[in-house]
């Protein structure tokens, strides 16, 4: 055991791994690193970064400083991140001197909307009804073809519904293209679904696939309220989910946790999936995986960039996620007391409305 | 929420914790921490601490600096502490300046073994016959007292076998001593027993008390090899063993988690526990709660040196923690690839003969 990289790019146990962002998530990532003996480097332009807390090495820099970037990288065995809207420019600098994983094909998928759209339906899967809109003309004739209400979303960089605007039957598309600044964007059409599901697929350097069991989500003002594992859903879908979310992973090449958003679509008791969104990393509805499964998303996602075998994604409890947003947070002692109910906070100083602060996982024998 | 203390002490998210001593329960102390939203501060003498890898902030000093204990008490809202050999001088010195928790009795009743077999004994719990041995003649006549094989033990700062010597018919009681380099000692009488088992204890501020299940602990060279829960003792037995831990933290009125380590002896079918010794400190034997109950027992250390209401005990699954001891950390790349198994390594950069490098708890359904 020694530091450093073994044979074939596999990682062993003191090695040092890169992760872009500070995050809760850059946290939770850093702390099941740790658990497999390897130390973290973490790189986030914000000195208050909850990941720095736990982390053996920090770097403060914008993305955009090459010189930071290149100590980065050449201090670190691989570069991961914790979010999808890294720019472009520090990915590709960063993989011409370190592995960068999930690599940067499918980060630049994942950055834009409509390219993600357009590899959804070349796999086959269903998406909604969808144009590309770059001026009010093709808004309008879009509007034409895929009707109200319908979303229109920035191509790139939008998350927990910013940079999405929907236009009603009485909106003037000319309002939500200014309301999205007239960036580059994709209209959706509108989907009736009955519920929300998530598949948070783990994929290794040798491509090997697993999946945890679907969860089911509910979003309130646009942020993940809760996520149940399992889903209400039939035993079939659920199959069929697990599939669409290792199918997306293997047609990226992908290495590492991706997580697909899903809407389920009923229509005469049948069951209909309509992949929503894909996201290159760790995911806020695979947070149950830390306590109702033997290996969580995070460890899983470091195993895989680190060349580790993976570890088993089975599922040994039920689980009920509830993210604690802003004030929500404050009731920490109430919640600490609760039996069954595990807590974790992110250390974050300022409670902001919207802010993302902890979550509880609140965890049941397993039924389902 | 907000940094610093509550009313009442209690610590809210954001408090900073310190922790002395830098080794892999410090690790997984502060890892424990850090998901209920603390900062942790970890004094070490050595620099390359694998606690650091994980610490918000880091002291590197001897435990004798009191300019550097007098600065690190005052950038934390609490001490604790991953190991029991913590001198008193230091203990005292930051307990005028710091909450220090466990508190310094319990620390000074575990560090001298004379102290805790007499406070054992005053609570009614049966220990292997002892004696005080301060000089050879004393050695003399315990041994006939007490008999032989009787083991010669210092009475402070032994662990892992250091600083003990057994000694049997045919030796040489002076040569003890000297193997001993003529410490304040105990004579023990050996005790046949059938197996070993341990008490993990957590008791909060408030004096709620709880244990996890009773763990049987086997021994290679002294040192932990495995520990198994359930263990395959009566039912009543493990009733027995998880009062007599919670006495003990009572008595002490100890804040923390405590190890009771005690012999199981078998007569005529009966079951006995002789207590053999405690640690003030998260322990060895209870590592498998990080897998196998919702909440580890660091989880519960932080809880209740923080003020938390404590964290069920209540284990979910069955398992085995298995010690990775020098060189049999380098099979992580095959442990990592057993189902079932989860892979915990410390970080530590060199694997020497006795080192603890890691563990593994190797997890199976509930039966027991």
């Amino acid at each position: 055991m020694g530091d450093g990289v073994l044979v074939d790019g596999v990682l062993a146990p003191g090695a040092t791994i890169g992760i872009l962002g500070g995050g809760q998530l850059g946290r939770m990532l850093a702390t099941a690193a740790a658990e497999l003996g390897f130390r973290c480097h973490v790189f986030s332009p914000d000195g208050e970064s909850p990941a720095f807390d736990v982390a053996a090495a920090r770097t403060i820099s914008s993305y955009e400083s090459q010189q930071a970037l290149a100590a980065f990288a050449g201090s670190v065995d691989v570069v991961t991140y914790e979010f999808e809207n890294v720019p472009a420019e520090t990915a590709e600098f960063l993989s011409g001197q370190a592995m960068v994983l999930p690599g940067v094909g499918a980060l630049a998928a994942s950055q834009d909307r409509l390219t993600e759209k357009e590899l959804m339906r070349s796999l086959g899967l269903e998406v909604a009804p969808f144009a590309a809109i770059d001026s009010l003309d093709d808004l309008v004739a879009a509007l034409e073809r895929v009707g109200r209400p319908a979303i229109l979303k920035t191509r790139r960089f939008g998350y927990d519904g910013k940079g999405q605007v929907k236009i009603g039957p009485g909106d003037d598309p000319a309002a939500a293209l200014a309301a999205i600044n007239h960036h580059p964007a994709v209209l959706e059409g509108f989907v009736t679904f009955t519920r929300e599901v998530s598949a948070i697929v783990v994929r290794g350097r040798r491509g090997e696939t697993a999946c945890y069991d679907i969860t089911e989500n509910v979003h309130r003002n646009h942020i993940l309220a809760t996520s149940t594992v399992p889903a209400a859903i039939q035993p079939e879908t659920a199959e069929e989910a697990k599939g669409v979310g290792m199918r997306i992973a293997e047609a990226l090449d992908y290495v590492g946790v991706l997580a697909v958003e899903m809407f389920l679509v009923e229509e005469g008791g049948r069951e209909r999936l309509i992949v929503n969104e894909i996201a290159p990393r760790v995911h806020n509805s695979g947070h149950w995986t830390q306590d109702g499964a033997l290996a969580s998303q995070f460890e899983n996602h470091i195993r895989a960039v680190a060349g580790w075998p993976l570890a088993s994604t089975a599922r040994h409890s039920d689980a009920v996620m509830t993210n604690l947003i802003g004030a929500e947070a404050d009731d920490w002692h109430a919640l600490a007391a609760e039996p069954g109910a595990r807590l974790h906070l992110y250390g974050k100083a300022e409670s902001r409305p919207g802010r993302k602060m902890g979550h509880v996982n609140r965890i049941t024998p397993k039924r389902g």
